[in-house]
């Protein structure tokens, strides 16, 4: 039966969309396993281009693969310091970047570039819309796991072509998001990097044309 | 005030991700300008790298350019037809693959990929989470305009190049996602291309892995 969502509904949608977040500081207790894969089957249910679902989830839980990210993330995060300069420079030094370190849930999101599935429809001009189906379910992890509490935190300052050869995923699989996820220490609507300085939200109005 | 999400609106946040749909089927009557709005602005409180906010949006609104968007759909199209044979060209002949000629809004999303906004925090190894960053906007977009009843479809057989030619928009902007927006004129739970014997869906536990 075709549901029906009501004004109530949409307010909270309102709010879970605004308060979603970027989160880097994660308490210590564990998430159950069937949280996340249930996050993951909702995340399955994301559109991508001719159904080709080539997202690929791989939980990342073994110590020695978590350390090589995060080698990856000082190595990488070192390099970018040294782009910024003077004020900028101390202020990036100062934001936290990611929640490696102490979030519960690490879990890597591939695309499979090679995938047969969808049979390459919609796909022949605009092939990067493999690579965003991907990140559409992401985003629909992120949210979903923002209505049971949890945290989701997108860590990007990575070498990509190192963490896939970390994990040992098959040849073709790119790494489209890495996700730090569990329960986070503080909530907050506004975003860190507007909390700390780095970067204002923009107002809308701005960011919309007509042709 | 930190919301708080029940069992309730969780089970109606899952409905709305199985139920969003890809929707190339539009009723013919307008959508109220302000309540595109108002989804715009949602979709803005997506995550961005660096709080870089990308995302540009264009209502695609002159005959002439929404002429020039067509032409490029019908002529990518044919030249998709061509690369399918046999059983599998008669099938895609009968897809449905766009809305453009009923959809009431076209909106055209774009990412400013040389924005000083977010001075650059988080992409230096991974640039293409500027483009990603517009897709994550895009979802959001989509889920909260089905919260509302609209119908949203993605159109990716396009030139991107020709779209961006055709809507004239600012050097450096590239084409993320095409979307045709409308009230639907039929509600379905599985996608078009599952209905229509294209690509069924995969099962997600074949698609998580653990290292």
């Amino acid at each position: 039966m075709t549901p029906g969502f009501d004004d109530g509904f949409r307010d909270r949608l309102e709010e879970l969309i605004l308060w979603r977040r970027d989160v880097r500081r994660f308490r210590g207790d564990a998430v159950d396993p069937a949280l996340i894969e249930r996050l993951i089957g909702l995340a399955c249910l994301s559109p991508s281009v001719g159904n080709s679902q080539p997202w690929r989830f791989v939980l990342v839980e073994a110590p020695a693969c978590r350390q090589a990210v995060r080698a990856s993330f000082v190595s990488c995060n070192s390099d970018a310091l040294h782009d910024y300069h003077g004020e900028r420079a101390r202020v990036y030094a100062t934001l936290k970047l990611s929640g490696l370190d102490q979030a519960p849930v690490h879990l890597a999101v591939f695309c499979e570039r090679g995938t047969a599935t969808g049979h390459g429809l919609g796909r022949r001009t605009m092939p990067e819309t493999l690579d965003y189906s991907v990140v559409a379910a992401v985003q629909t992890f992120w949210l979903a796991a923002r209505a049971y509490g949890l945290g989701v935190g997108w860590v990007s300052i990575l070498d990509p072509v190192a963490v896939a050869t970390a994990l040992d995923v098959p040849d073709g699989w790119a790494l489209i998001s890495y996700l730090c996820v569990g329960w986070p220490e503080e909530e907050h609507a506004d975003p860190e990097l507007v909390r700390h300085g780095w970067q204002d939200r923009l107002s809308t109005p701005g960011l919309i044309s007509r042709r």
